[in-house]
């Protein structure tokens, strides 16, 4: 998998659920040389965004004028990374049981390397980002899932079935409400963006005299768009269009109903990830995610809890993903640096 | 490390906490040479302890009549294994930092390994018990408390600080009674032995038709012994002398009191493994300690709830420990053969 040339390129590639992107890297750089992107249309299939990585990564190619060396790619969905292949999309149809790596082996002639996007962003953190210069580290994703991934002693954890990192559906509170996997309490029911909202917007209807704040906001954001006829009937009725971000700014004024639908989510994540540092003592927890721009309240929650939750011995600490929604990109670029033939020393 | 001795011994060391024991091994040979070991007394110290360890290691060594290449040591209480250094001790006085690799090293001039007995009992199943054959596992022992240890791609993983394999202190019911670490609903409060005892004890007391098999296993046990009058006075007051083991007995004859005393165990234990599945899917777990004797339904609750816990797509199976007592005194043998010289082929 060695070569003996002394300047090479290294090629990123992000097959995401909402967004398509390719970026280069110099061999031996740790910055990218230059990066794109495409949204991912509506009635995309795996042939679509194939052809569509296609010409961003073929664009790409030709400006940077270098020998490709290496191919790294993350893929936002469940990867036998042993085999390259991928399993299927839960956004996109016909990536059923995909060789992407041989197929891209065979486009481009050079090593790739393929693996799932919350192994792919921990490692894109672990050395571009919050994780530089720690030996383990666990990241978590919170947006409209929960997922994670793992890097223990400098290297990607994936499981012995390539399923680890599975923090979203680690049951949290037995007696908890019932998650769409059909467990109760699990951390994605409560701790995600799309369950913020939703237990706000059912406390606004069972408690009228609660998050005014909040309902306020509901109203200006329906007035503001065309839909004010329906955000008049849905007012009158009682029902709100509530998404967690509005819920995140309602506690931020001041809402109480807000916060503590808010506090439900960093309650459970603050648990988990106390609980994953009794079991596994990565120290470092990286977290990302829109849910995470929650506020300072919401960290706070985050780190007392799992303080409370690890034992007294079990360091931690909690902090911010640095990469945003490049995380993916860049773990690609680490994934095909690790490929490529080691960097020339420059003493 | 490396010397070239065609012949040599390893010396393998158990600090229990109720027993102290060594064996040896030739190098090379997966079995023990001999094994010998002694009751740790009441009024034991680090001092003391380090004497009848050494006495034990004198008398094999003697025997053995090779040269000793390397020790593997088990230290029951928390160790740097960095350093091999002992932290302490929760049964024995003047362990406190005590640098016990070191002092072996000065006694034996051979390359010593420390670490605790739970990462090495787990060590000592992969090698030579029941982790035979597979990649990753996570040793449980559920006993007097509650404790693992982790083998994660062939490797034990002891944590970034040293702490990993927690799982006596993960929470699974957050509205759980209260564990003496302080928290509600931790693992080791619902599943191990003195808790499975506690809780009997106390539904005897508050549900007096219930559980008349256990009661009259308490009573017979009580007169067998010298201390039949106090038990027909703690028979009277509603007390019992009652114990894990003898749950287990009662529930096995049918008392539906003792099986709900151990079903608490079980589901404590099957949703901790769930959800470490989840998180770091190591596939196999292997559970050892007096509490994993509790019979074959406790036995199906704890793989029917872990099941239910982990996601569908995570694999995993539930199996006996099959070195009991023994394993932390094979796993510091494996410590002992990783730092010897290699086993010369034969072929």
């Amino acid at each position: 998998m060695k070569n003996s040339q002394r300047e090479g390129l290294l090629l990123a590639l992000d097959f995401g659920g909402t967004k398509l992107a390719a970026a280069t890297a110099v061999l031996g750089e740790n910055q990218l040389l230059d990066q794109t992107q495409a949204a991912a249309p509506q009635d995309s299939n795996a042939g679509t965004d194939m052809d569509i990585v296609a010409r961003l990564a073929h664009g790409l190619l030709e400006m940077a004028k270098l020998p490709l060396v290496a191919v790294g790619v993350s893929f936002g969905g469940p990867v036998d990374a042993g085999q390259g292949l991928v399993r299927l999309s839960h956004h996109t149809q016909g990536w059923e049981n995909v060789p992407l790596r041989e197929m891209l082996e065979d486009r481009h002639g050079v090593p790739v390397a393929v693996d799932n996007d919350a192994n792919v962003a921990a490692l894109g953190e672990f050395r571009f980002g919050a994780g530089q210069g720690c030996g383990s580290l666990m990241y978590i994703t919170v947006s409209t899932g929960v997922g994670g991934g793992w890097i223990l002693d400098g290297k990607p954890w994936r499981g012995e079935g390539g399923m680890a990192g599975e923090i979203g559906h680690v049951v949290v509170d037995p007696q908890g409400p019932v998650c769409p996997c059909g467990k109760r309490g699990c951390v994605e029911r409560l701790a995600s963006g799309p369950f913020i909202a939703q237990r706000a917007r059912e406390w606004l209807q069972t408690e009228p005299r609660r998050g005014s704040i909040l309902r306020q906001l509901a109203i200006d954001e329906a007035e503001s768009t065309r839909e004010h006829e329906l955000a008049l009937d849905q007012r009158l009725a009682g029902g709100y269009e509530i998404t967690a971000e509005m819920v995140s700014r309602a506690a931020d004024l001041g809402d109480d109903l807000a916060w503590q639908a808010l506090e439900v989510s960093a309650r459970a994540l603050g648990r988990a990830i106390g609980n994953a540092a009794n079991l596994v003592d990565p120290r470092r927890f990286v977290l990302g995610g829109g849910v995470t721009k929650a506020g300072e309240r919401w960290w706070a929650t985050v780190r007392r809890v799992a303080r409370e939750t690890a034992l007294p011995e079990v360091e931690l600490e909690i902090i911010p993903a640095a990469l945003g929604d490049d995380a993916p990109l860049w773990g690609a670029m680490a994934l095909a640096q690790d490929l490529g033939p080691p960097p020339q020393r420059q003493e």
